[in-house]
Parts: structure tokens; C-alpha cells; sequence
């Protein structure tokens, strides 16, 4: 009998073993202590690789195979609990060493607030970078109730550091009054409720240019994503999320990385909202790593 | 330390703390004694403004906040339990009690046998009172299994005191056959499996004219309510029932009362039905209240 | 007080209780021994018929009454648990003798393997027959790890036995690359993603054909049925299931058996899935059977 | 291939197929509309049914089997919702006409109010008749916020019929001040907290008279019974009720007609409290019946 | 219709109106932001409230009613969601006020730290208070993972306050080796695994002092609390908690404050944790609040 | 950045990252294809690694930490879904190779019938071997309604082949009439209801002789387990099965190997039972790996 390396169990499905020979790396940021209402999202990553052993490894929309992408499934960051800064401080610094080493990162939240250091590193590296964001929610606040590491800035922080022009937002269905206003006034871009056609008209002015994609689950009605923590009906469906995922892949742009966040497994008892991610990253890592 | 008044913790976000200046008062009608299926939206109101803390104040489709509008959060009307008849006539005399003061009614169900006293009450004030019914199934029984008091019969009642021709029903998909008859017969207007189009035609003929509005959540796919008491596959998506609460708001109906029933939480470990509630509870205080 | 025969207790609403008299029989077929992802599909039937209370004996779909259709509920066929071969063996012969005496098959899995006999058994009396499949699933494997018996098999032993190019799928979104390969080859049709447009465009081809339809209800959406083994999103809604349904039954195709498979109950806490099966069944049952 | 009856699927295993024949006969009693916090003992009784699959025949307690006790599963008395006046009657009349049979009443609720019309029709019967009741409630109000047919008056109205003196609580751990004061004036036995030890002491008082027994399943703690209205904790382990049901069993008391009730199947997601009720079903057939 | 006052919807059973006239206050610190294993406990004050409904105001067991007590139910204190450190001095210029106001402060976790600035509040009224502390952990860690504000280091927070032999655990079956060895050293008292029989043995010791009582929910045995963030078989009884209080209300110590932490509602789908924290509480009300 | 070998998430806290040094190995067998009742224990192994990071390393009841014992989790075995011969067949080939290289080989299932093979390869090494079960069912059929490969059967199997004087059965409180008379003719040891103390009588007995453990989580109380196939009242407590776990840990005789089987996750979401599984494989391993 033969063990020639430890068991690596919860992985997601086909990573591939090897760190150096690999172009992508998924890795997990179990944070969740900005959140506002409903926390969990911590246990996100580890439930959707868990789940990913009941996926394909083949993809009809791209015709493609998970073998054509070396990507290498890092785990978790070990995060403090209960210190935003620290968490955000160890997150950058690990992106740094990512670009650094030539990867290309393919973050699972944890809450939104994660994005944040991933753009701040990314943004060093490519300081023409736009973002592309997705979510229910505008998550453009100075604060949240004096704090301003929150998981509901994240946006804001971002259009801070690499302009407001530079940011794309799409499906959203929910904000203060005065985020929107302020969007409108910066010319930052806000498609309300809809993502798949804003995106089409979108993708062509960015062409060539670098661009990191921020998806948050939470822009998929309920009924697609129960398992979320501050879930908004009115949402798109798992089909146009898909599509855009498939239109972004079509598309000129040059995907950089990426996150998908805010998966909360526990309240979703029938693992839907973890198996439509563990989907969702598989046609990420097909249709945007080979972009680089 | 001052504490001026007693704690009140759970009560629909924004909510006025002022009975006498408020315009609107929402209250919860917590009785499910009748219901033939699966009981529990007793529990319902509750929980809709407990996770009403999730929402936002503001809505993008409106652009309106909550504090634009004065609405009162009354709690829950006690009613004595396994009591249909004397439950009806204490929510009868509630409503009257509310009319005389010259407040907007918003009631949260609660089975579907409460909009019953609710219509009685308005159609005292409302003689010309057309209904907007949204809903899986018809409710036009003469009574259920010998009961007449049923949560089966509630728009039958109500067709029967107003006149069927007064009554307008939407997104219909399941009842007796006798039921789908009568209400051909009396020249009572069903839209069978659609909401939006059939309410766009029907509005402009009921221009001027005020209209109580009842909404059972199960008019919902199970998809974005499965917290409910009879789930029936091929309803409309959250989308469609937000769209059609903007339609109301758009048109030339003068809406007098409204509400919402059959949010059973007990079935939704996931909370979306609750939160889909809220957030409808937004929207039709937002875009119905100032009609008045 | 009298009790003429035993009680019946969990039968589908409306079922017939004679079997020499019924056109159709209703049976469950609870075996799931061989998913390779999350078991429980055989309480499948016992929790369809259980919610069938819920349902109207009414489609105003299709303008028909339950009572129109005899249909027999023989309950479930005693599997042995773990033998997947004598599983097989006794779903055959039990076909076998419901074609004998000249009933239409209307089964509930259980895992999609037990189509497998069902489907041998009508071949021998039809030898003409066209097989409609929808599923988000190929199911094309020649087995699995190994196992030629494998719920991940059926439509491949389907396809070998009657011809590939007698088997239609529909709405399939998973699979391995050669098992779409394959089809393509052997000019099997199969419709990626969709269900009710295609299958318009191939019923006239099939006018006049018997054909047994079997539905893996993982061709919904997981929003629409969460519980189930395999969920996989970008599905279809129940709607367009629905309408698929009615599609074939009013097309000029014969039906001459059918299945519904795949339902597991503990996944979905809120008993949509298992809501929704009742439905679909009875549709099946009101639109299909009088086709014989 | 024959069915000579209807499939009768969801009964008490190894229950007698022949009413005439039989000593006793289990019935459910699916009635909710009265209780004052959580509904959904109306699916009790078929839960238990469906659940009881998983138990075996054999009393290694008892060291006796289920065939040795012919008992007919007659299914749930059909009872209008909504209406307790209504259904009781039903349930009197429907326990006269067992006892006219001479059968052994085997009730399952529902909620607890059931119980009173089956003392009424046994009272009549055995005017002797002691009532045995173990429950983590006193039941003793003259009425619930004015209702007097509510649950929680079940053991009042009893002791009203029968004598307080006659009436002998265990395990009561939950009740008003007024209530335990009324039965110390009263004479009637209330033994707090606990169930096994005082049972033994008064079991020899009542050797030879009838008893009817109506055991609340939240006299087990929430740890042993979850599923049910109103958890209390601090409550008996199912070890001490089987032991409970045992000391019974072995004395000299002629137990004449029982029940179990408040089982709500929603509560308990892993249905431990069916299963448990379904044990506690087999035990009570098993000991009591022949006692007759 | 009269409204005097906001409705005050969830408060808990019986609360009294007038904060001035009261002699507790009862409110809830709604902070899990530092939790290792599962987070959630930030929603168990609500739910506490919201199930005390199910209470009886009586305790058979103290023989009290909870009009008896005047105390009031503040609601929540507002804490800021991420950051530990505001959300200590908060709490405890909350509590600083509360005993200045000649309150006795009864709390509602929350994760275990909350404790922590309330001891330090407390502490400066009484400088020769001891502290009693039931709990599944020991919580004696300097940090974790380099954190000091952790639920893991309150009990060492509060040893190295008030003096480690003015600290006595119960019921203690967790912890590191090396927090087990600190207690010893220092003279720190733990009971392990038990905590009635131990507990009855100290409280003679501490007769006459202000005590301190804190209980972390997860001293319950998992089977009676599966509502916490990390649950730990091999815990004690809900009966056995009970007489614990109740041992403590009999005895000859002053508890000047208390507070019970940890409940996570939703990793129990049945709410039994949230029902026994609500009794618990009504326990402690009873039992504890006169000794002042 | 540096990642010298594969992220190796999922495995058991503190299990050692080499075969070859290793004491003990740690296997999951994720097999439930022969379970008559409720499927699902496949799912076991991996939930209960994923919760031990929720476990402290160092046991208070043993003074022993993890560290000290070296032992290797070599993942799950891949078993061929629905095929009971050959995934047994691959089991004992692989306790075959453990016990090659010397190891104690320690097992986590998945259905009971994964013992067999174990059972089966440790008897070859260990012919005066005896085999303590805790289980609440005699699993001494020979078969299961004619399937001789059923988790029913395993027990019976290893009587067959070690002798039934070599099998001491505890806490048995379900089986047939037949099994239970079979036993007392062999003289195979079982104690009805009770482990600890019948535990503490027989383990003198077996002093010096090799012993195989095998425990059957539903040997617990539902209360305590309700995570598992098919669920049982009246069982023991998980503060007796730890005590029965240390009792073997201090007694003279020699455990070779040991398994815990039939935790399935599904049916338990406030995920107590893998917890608690996830202690009792510490106390296993601290208290029984040294004894080899």
C-alpha cells in the first residue's frame, strides 16, 4: 500500500496538483464579520468544493474540459476572526505573491468586503484595470454605521482607488438613495436589474483593456441563491448568469481575475446556492483563465 | 441611561412611531385556523418585519424612500385561535375602527380568509370598490367541505357582495372546474397564469375608480415562495409581481387598502418568502399610499 | 360503523380503486442504490403521493378532471435494497404484466436507472417506439466507474436497444464531451439547454409513433426542484415543463407510457419538489393517457 | 398480474387488514385549529404511519410481536377545518361506534383537544373510567383568551366529566398558577417534573378499574421530541416514557383506550419525533391491547 | 382607535413597560463577529423574545410569577458589525449606566465576549464580586490566532480582572491543555463535565458575596441546545441547568447580574435552544432578580 | 509564495501528513447502497473531517492531546455505487494493506456492512480476535428480504466467522424475535438498552485479548444522534458512550482496530451528530491507538 502524498480530500474537482505548472489558483477567503445581516459566507468555499465532485468536468456552453486549465486549489487563507484589517492586510499580501508568481486568481468568498484588498493588489499591477461587478446590491457606502470596512463599501472603495469610470455594475436591485445619486454624478456605470443586455453594450468599450470581475451570488434572484446572506427577490436567473459568464468569455476584454462571494451554505438546506457557484467557477475557469 | 418609551423591537423598518400622524397602518392578521392544507402563516407578519431589517429604505424602481411616506406598524391583531367567525368579525370591526380615522389599510396574512372582514369593512366606506386579486387559485367556493367560513372562499364572498363584475382576478392557475364556470358565468374577470400583460389591459378600464388589492404570495412560482401553504407549480417569478405592483402605482386606479397573506415561514428554512414579502411590503407602501 | 376493505391511506388523489378497470396504473419504483452523488430518491413516490392532497382534481390547463382518466395506484414495487440487477429484473416483469393486461405504465422513480427496464419491457411490444427524454443530464455513459448499472447509463442502454436515432433529449445542460460525441455520431438528437421549442419542431416528426417519455425532473431549474440527487442550474422553469407537457399532448404523437424520476424529498425541506412532481403527474395523467 | 384490493399504502406496519376481525383499531385525528403557538400536529398521524417502516415488529421490551395483536389501521377521521365544535362531534360519534364494536380506541392526534371527545364517548361506556395523562402541560384552563374549546382545556373538561380525583398527571412542568391551585383544591393528582417514580405509586390504587390513558409528547423533553406545538424543557427522557408505557403495562389496571398526540412532524427536520411516537405507538399496542 | 404608544412587538413575555420603575433591565448584545466555528448567535436575543410567547409566566418550580418582577425589556444595543473593540465599550458604558441607574443587568448574547465588558462594568460597582460560569469551554485562552478579543479569552479576561480564585467554572468538557494547567496553577476553580453536584458543594463558600453568573448555552448537552456555534457532546441535562439555577436562587449568594450567550438559532430548525434560553430566562428572572 | 505540496483540506484536525510514520490510519467508506430505511451515511466521513476543526485537541477526560498519537487520514476509499461485492471485496483488500504495513487501521462509515470486510481481514491477522458492537440493532439477519449482503446481516456474518461466543453485543434495543433466540443459543453476549455497566462486567473477561470495535452511532439516543439512517428512542447518551469509550480505553484489553458507522449528515442540519462522531473519533484515537 501506497500513500505517496497526503490525502487531499475537500478539493475542487480536477485542480491540478501542482502549484508551479499551474496558470490559475482558487483560493478561499473565509470572511464574514463586516456582514450585516445574515452571517455563514466563512463556510462558502469549503462547501463549494465539496459539492464540485458532482459537477462535469465538461462544459456544452464552452466545449471545453477542466483538464485544458491548470488550476491549482489553494485552500483557504487562514484569516483572524473578527479583524477586518488584519484579514485584509494577510489578503493582499497574498495576492501580491499570486501576481508575483504570474497566477491568475480566482477568489471564493466570504463576504464581499474580500474583493476589496484583491483590487487593491491587482490594481498595482494593472493600473488601466476596469471592474466588472455583479450584485443585488450597490455596495457603494462611505460606511456602514461609522464602520468603514464593510462589506457594503467594497464598490465604493474600489471607484475610490481606480476611478469611478472604471467601474461597471450590473443587476442591481438595491442601495441607499444616495449611492445611486452619487454613481450617477462620479459616471460610474449602473445597470439596474438587468445583466446579460447592459453587459453586451458594455463589453465592446472595454476591449483590450484589463479587466477583474466581482461577482456577488447574491445578484441571482433568491429562488436561484437562497444560500446568501441578504437575499433580494426581483434578481436574474442562474441561465443569465450564465450567459454573461459565456458573454464575457466571447467578448475582447482581458479577464485578470476574478471572485464570486457571498455563498452562506447553511441557509440553504438543499445545497442549491453551493452547487450553482461550484458551476459557476467551473465556466469561470474555462471561459476567463485562458484569457491571460 | 433614559429609556422614554417601552422597547419596540419588531416592527416593519421606518415605521412611523405615531398612530394620529400616520397615513398608512400596516398590521398583522395572524389566524391560520382554516386553512386545508399546510397551517403557519399565523407566524407570517411576524417574521416579514423581522427580516424587514435586510431592506433597504429606498426603492430604485420607485425612486421613493420610506420615510416619504407615514405608515404605522400596529402588530398584530390578537385573535382567539381555532375561531373563524369571531376572528372575522374582530378584524371586521379593526378596519372600521381604521376608515373612521381616515388611515390607508395594509394588512399581512395570515390565511386568506382575513381580506374577507377587511373587504366587508371597505366596501362600507367604498361602494363603487373594485378588487384586484392576484393569486395561484381562484377562492371562488361556496365553502369547503360544509365550512363557508374557508380561506377557499374568500373571493367568492367577496364577488358575492360586490358584485362579480367587480372583481378582477390574476395569475390563476388552479381551482375547480365549477369555480373556473361561476366566474364565466357571472362575467367575472380571471386571468388564467399571467399577471402583467392582463392587469396592463385591465387597469385603464378601472381608471378613477378605488380598489382594494389582495395578493396571496403563492401567486409566486414555488421557486421565489415556497414558504407557503399550498405551493402550486408555473406561477409568475418575483420579477413579474414587482412589476406589477409598479403597474398599479403607475396607472390611474385609486387604491384604498391592500394586503398581503399566506407567508408561512415554517416551510422556508431559507427566509426568501419572508424577505420577498418585505420587500413587496416596500413597494406597495411606497407606490400605493400616496394614491390616496 | 363499517370498514369494507382497508384503509387506503396514501394513494394519489383521485386514483381509481380497481385495477381491472383502470386504463392506466400509477406505480413507485423506489430504488436509488446507484447514484453517485446524494441518495434518497426512493421516497420519492411515497412523498408525491402523500402532497397530492394539495392538489385540484381540475387542470385548467388542459380543461380535464381526474375523474375523466381511470388510473390505478398499485403503490410501490418491493425492490431489494442494493441489488440493482434483481432490481431491474422485477420492474421488467412487472411491466410486463401491466402490458399484458393492455394498462398504460405511468411510473415514479426512484433513480433514472429504473427507466431502463420499463423502457426494455414496452420495446417488446413496441418495436416502433421513439423515446422523448428530458433531463439537464446525457446520461450516455456506458457505465460508471466501472459500473455498467448506473442511474448515468440509462439513456445509453435506451439508445443501444432501440437505435439512437429513436431517442430525443431535451433541456440537457451536463455530460461528459464523448458522451455529446457520441450522439452526435450515432445522429441521435439531442436538444442542448431547451426543452419547448425543440420538442415543438420534433413532434410533428414523430406524428403517429408510440413513444414512452421519461422526465428526470433535474430538467427544472434547481429553483424550480431543489430536491433531487444531482441539482445543476441554468434549467428550465416549471412553466416551460408544464408547457411541454401540453405540448405533447396535443401533438399527434402516441404516448404509450411515461415516467417521472428522480425526486428526493430530504433536499428540499419546503416540499416544492415533491409539489411539483404531483402536478406534473397529474398532467401526465390527464394529457397523456387518453392518448392509448 | 392481480390486485385484488386497492394499494393501501401508508399504514401502521403489520396493522390487520380486516376491521371485524380486529381487537383494536388506530385512528388519526389530524385537527390543529386550536392551538394557541405552533400548528401542524395535523400531518402527525400520517408521519407516524409513514415512518413506522423503519421499526421492527418485535418488542424486546415486551418480548412480544406485533402479529400477536390484531389492531386495523383505519386511516385519519376526516375533520372540517377551521371548525372544533364540528369535529369533535365527529370524533365522539366516530368512538361510539368503535365501542359499540367492542375495539380498543388507538388514537394519534393532532392536537391535544382531540382527547375530550374520546373521553366523553369512553366515559359513557366505562362510568368508572380513570384518566392517566402525561404531558409537560397542566390542560387545565376553563378556556384559552376566551375560547373554551382549546387545547390547553382538554384535561380540565376531563376532570369536569369524570371527577378531578380521577384524573392522574405526570411530568406536568408547565401551567398557570391558577391551574395547579385548582387541582390541589380539587383533590386531583398532579405529580411534577416527573413521570416513571410517582406513575409506580398510584398504579396500584387503580388496580382493576378502567383507564383511558393520553400521553402529550412534549412530556418528553424538546431533546426526545422536537416535532411538537410547545417544547418545554426540563422534561423526561423517551427511556422513562418506554419504562413508563412498560409500568403500565405490567399492572393490574385495565387500560381501555388511549392516545398520543401533539406530534408536529414540520418542527423536527430529522423526524425523530415520528419515529419516536411510532415506537411508542408499536409499545402501547403491544402492552395495553391485551389488557382488554 | 386609540394608540397610545408604538406598538412594542417583540418583547418578551411579560416585560415590563417603564424603564424607571423597574429593577432589571433584560436586553441583548448582538455581537458574533469574533466566533471560530459557526456564527449566528447575533439573532438569538430576537428569537429568545420571539418564542417566549410558548411561556407560561409561571414557574412550578419557584412557585414565582413573572409579574412578581418588574423588568425591562430594552431591545438590543446597537453594536458596530466587525469591530470588536467599539462594540466592548459600548457594551460596557451600557452597563455602567444600567447599574447607575440601580438596574440588575440580565443580558442576552451574542457570542461569549460580550461578557467580558460587562464583568468589567460590574467589577467596579462590586470589587469583591465572584464570578459563576457555566459552559461546555473553558474560554481561558490569552488570544486566538493572535487575537485577544475572542469569545475563546473571556473567562481569561475576567481571571486576570477579579483574580482567578474568584472564578468558578462548571460544567467545563473543552479547552486547551495548557488553559486547564493556567486554572490549576492559579487556583482557579473547575468542575469538569459536571455542574449540580459541584456547584452545591461552592455555593456555601461564596454565601453572602455579589456573584456574577454567566452560562454559555453549550454547557447544555448538544441534544438540548443543537442551537450554538460549537456544540460538545457529553453535556449535561436541561433538567439538570434548571436546578442548577434553581440551586443557585436557594442558596445564600447575591447575584448581582447574569447573563446566558451562545444561542445561534439557526442551526436549529426546530427552535427547542431558543425555547430553552427563553425559559431559562424566565428562570433566572425568578429566581435571581430578588436577591438583590 | 510558496506551496511545497498539494492544499490537503478536509482531513481530520491534526491527522499527520505521512503514511509511513503513522500509527494509526484514518479511512473513510462512503457506502450506503444496502440501507433499508433512510440512505445518506455515504456523506459521513467527509462531515464529520469537515467538523472537527470545530474540536479541541487535547481530551480533559483522557489528559491526553492529539499530537501524541500519530495517525493518518488517508481520505475516503472510492466504492463503486450500488455494488455491495465489489465495494467489499475493495474494503478488505485495503484493511489487507493496513495491516501490512502495520498499521491500526480505524474506520468511519458509511452502512454498517463496511465492517464486514474490516471484520474479515483483521480475523485473518488476529484469529483469537473478539469484536465489541454498540449498536441499537442486533444486525443479526442473514439476510435482508433476501439480499445476504445487508448492514441487517453484518453482525451475524462476523458471529459466523469469528463464532457467535467471540461477539458481545451492547445497547441492543431492535431486532427480530429470531435474532435475539439465535443469540442466546450460540451464547453470543448482548446486553439489552444498556452499554456502560454490562461494558464494564465483560471487558475483564477479554483481558489480554485482541478486540475490533465496532460502534454504530444509532447505539446513541435520537436525541444524541439524530443524523443517522434509521433512528431509535430509548438509547444511551453520549456522556455514556464516552464513558464507555474510556472505559475500554482503561481496561486490559488490546483494541486492533475500530470503526464508527451510519452517521448520515442529511438528516440532521444543526449537524450535532457529525460533531459529536468527530469527538468520539478523538477519544478513540487518544484512548485506543496506544493500547496497540
Amino acid at each position: 500500500m501506497r500513500f505517496d502524498e497526503a490525502y487531499s480530500g475537500n478539493v475542487f474537482i480536477k485542480s491540478h496538483p501542482n502549484y508551479e505548472e499551474s496558470e490559475a489558483v482558487l483560493y478561499g477567503m473565509p470572511m464574514d464579520w463586516t456582514v450585516s445581516f445574515r452571517p455563514g459566507s466563512r463556510f462558502g468555499p469549503a462547501r463549494i468544493r465539496e459539492v464540485s465532485i458532482g459537477l462535469e468536468e465538461y462544459s456544452p456552453y464552452l466545449d471545453r474540459e477542466l483538464e485544458e486549465v491548470k488550476f491549482f486549489d489553494a485552500g483557504d487563507i487562514p484569516l483572524p476572526f473578527g479583524n477586518p484589517q488584519k484579514s485584509i492586510d494577510i489578503i493582499e499580501s497574498y495576492i501580491d505573491g499570486l501576481l508575483e508568481d504570474g497566477k491568475f486568481p480566482l477568489g471564493m468568498g466570504g463576504e464581499h468586503l474580500v474583493s476589496w484588498p484583491v483590487i487593491k493588489a491587482m490594481y498595482k499591477k494593472y493600473p488601466d484595470m476596469a471592474v466588472i461587478h455583479m450584485d443585488a446590491h450597490t455596495d457603494l457606502r462611505e460606511d456602514y454605521e461609522g464602520e468603514p470596512l464593510s462589506h457594503a463599501a467594497i464598490i465604493r472603495k474600489a471607484a475610490d482607488l481606480i476611478g469611478p469610470k472604471n467601474v461597471y455594475s450590473f443587476g442591481i436591485r438595491s442601495g441607499l438613495k444616495e449611492e445611486f445619486e452619487w454613481a450617477k454624478e462620479q459616471g460610474m456605470h449602473i445597470s439596474k436589474f438587468e445583466v446579460l443586455e447592459p453587459l453586451k453594450e458594455v463589453l465592446p468599450k472595454l476591449a483590450g483593456r484589463p479587466v477583474y470581475v466581482t461577482i456577488d451570488i447574491d445578484v441571482l434572484d433568491p429562488a436561484h441563491a437562497p444560500g446568501t446572506g441578504t437575499v433580494d427577490c426581483g434578481g436574474i436567473t442562474s441561465k443569465e448568469l450564465l450567459a454573461s459568464i459565456h458573454a464575457i468569455a466571447g467578448s475582447d476584454i482581458k479577464v485578470v481575475g476574478c471572485d464570486l462571494v457571498e455563498v452562506a451554505p447553511v441557509y440553504d438546506p438543499s445545497e442549491q446556492t453551493a452547487n450553482t457557484a461550484s458551476k459557476l467557477i467551473r465556466e469561470m475557469i474555462l471561459g476567463w483563465v485562458q484569457k491571460k
